[in-house]
């Protein structure tokens, strides 16, 4: 089924309601969750409030967080998420952060006690409208295996930053630091699809194709695939992730992490406090007059743009470009939705008494 | 040949201070260069010298430079290298960032008109005594094609993380972009090996495995190696580097970073001034108490060191672990030189009129 962007909106502001969010808050997780969908990254969208609602019911989410700042300085803060929905601590985190670079010149936040808070990009995006630099990280449930290891030590943790430029749109990288995402195995599995090898492992850590294989005791493996190929370097990229976002922020690390599905259990003994993110604002204006930084990112963006394309591409992505298609189309054409995510959906408003979608 | 440190470092000292470097100069030379060797990043030591005294001579490298803040707010700075050497610039940057961070939480540091730094790690590490988180990055010579790209419009770019611990060493993540360095296609080219798949295309594009393809058009492939894997990640990552590395600072990006090699020319009409580097330091307790912080981490790294290996290994790597090994070993053994490059330093000793290693 396709549908409206008013008229995913308008149900995700009702189950946000019915959960007992403020409208503000209800607001923020309908743009997060809709910025997702509308830039094509179906796995962090409308699908998920089916377990912000079960973590919700089971009382791992609280849908009317006291989040407040535990430590400050000029540059930098802690924050105490609450349990609140991830969207809605994220959203508040970004704020400190380019609340402290317009004094400081830059601002860094690590939070804690957080959630599942959706597309990293949205947050860095953020920044952009403040002519600043914005970074956004996450740790995640441990689904990946360091480099040697058969244990799932780490979460897909992404990073994103945007880059605000002059006549061209913002730089926006935001990725994984995996060689994919979770949720693109599930589409292959679902498909009866073989994944390439240099995605995930199996037990025992050899190379495997079943992209079925983390239910059998198997592990996404790092950026770079294999040692060979610098699987080191995206677990050192995962890594500092966790660091940023859980050692900063006294969250929990690596694979204490809680799971972002109600059906998984919260391990006992945790070190550290729920989900834990990181977020950085620079202003361009800290280091260069605003409109010389934004000159020169266009004479970056054009000259990557320019750049010779092998014999089977049209031209080089520059990072951030295909997202902002996948918008224009989607707020004109409608956003496709599953239909085992509309039964969900509206298994959901049942529950909860509201209007089905 | 194998030499000591102090026989290597007392030959770089002569090198240095028959440039002109002050006596204080030529020590961070000589530091930054043996902390390469002892930590077997031997492509980043000594043998760089016959570059350094090269463009030294054809006046690209200024041996007694006027650094200075050309910007700064409470947390930030743009410095100018004056054409410096790499390590003097670096250093200074990264002194100015801890410096910065002491006052404000963190210090970040964008510089502009340097060379070639030497080993990101470096720098990274000298916050550390600081009970602070070291940042450091450098754009480099064009030698990456992006994602479906067959022109060379990035570096090598590393970027290095030095995060403090409690009993445990610090935590030392320090690696390029890209699936490898370009010293080690060189070696295996010396060697006669083939690259394996997924370091290098050829001028086209294509796969190849061939480590001197650089010489004929090729480039080294990003982080991830290709699409299906990843690749735009690490283009991503390389393209960051370059944008915190230049566009903050003025310094010259992408295809237009001037060679570290004195046989290539500078290109005419640069858009920036030298080569860029980034620098950040973020002190512990400006998130939490430096104890507790370092007490997590030490359970971070226990927990990834007693993780379960696959049954080729018997340990996991936990960053700057095995650097520090070589270190300790170099220490004690000696530091081995190829014998190529102890003639060219030989020969260097004769030109400058000092005295051979």
């Amino acid at each position: 089924m396709t549908y409206s962007y008013q008229e995913l909106r308008k149900y995700i502001l009702d189950v946000c309601k019915t959960m007992g969010c403020s409208v503000e808050d209800a607001d923020i997780t309908s743009d997060v969750l809709l910025a997702a969908e509308l830039r094509n990254i179906s796995s962090h969208g409308v699908s998920r409030l089916n377990d912000y609602v079960k973590l919700w019911k089971s009382g791992r989410i609280n849908s009317k967080p006291n989040i407040n700042i535990v430590h400050e300085t000029l540059s930098t803060a802690v924050m105490d998420g609450d349990s609140g929905l991830g969207m809605v601590v994220g959203k508040s985190a970004m704020n400190i952060a380019i609340s402290k670079a317009k004094t400081a010149g830059t601002g860094w936040v690590s939070v804690r006690n957080s959630n599942h808070f959706g597309i990293a990009g949205y947050y860095a995006m953020l920044a952009i409208e403040h002519d600043m630099i914005g970074i956004a990280m996450t740790n995640a449930n441990p689904l990946v295996a360091p480099t040697f290891s058969v244990d799932r030590l780490l979460g897909t943790n992404p990073i994103a930053v945007a880059i605000p430029a002059g006549k061209y749109p913002p730089f926006v990288a935001d990725f994984a630091t995996t060689p994919i995402a979770r949720g693109k195995l599930d589409l292959m599995h679902k498909k009866g699809e073989k994944a390439p090898i240099g995605y995930v492992q199996d037990k025992d850590g050899f190379p495997n194709t079943d992209p079925n294989i983390l239910t059998q005791g198997g592990a996404i493996v790092p950026l770079g695939g294999d040692y060979l190929h610098g699987s080191h370097k995206g677990y050192c990229l995962a890594s500092i992730v966790d660091i940023f976002s859980a050692i900063f922020s006294g969250a929990n690390f690596g694979p204490f992490v809680p799971p972002s599905v109600a059906f998984l259990p919260v391990l006992d003994n945790q070190p550290g406090i729920g989900t834990g993110h990181f977020f950085g604002a620079m202003r361009i204006d800290a280091f260069q007059k605003a409109d010389d930084f934004k000159a020169q990112m266009d004479l970056w963006i054009q000259t990557f743009k320019m750049a010779k394309t092998d014999s089977e591409h049209e031209k080089i992505i520059i990072p951030g470009e295909p997202e902002r298609e996948w918008e224009s189309i989607r707020m004109k054409e409608g956003i496709p939705v599953l239909d085992k995510v509309v039964d969900d959906l509206n298994q959901i408003a049942d529950e909860l008494k509201i209007k089905q979608l």
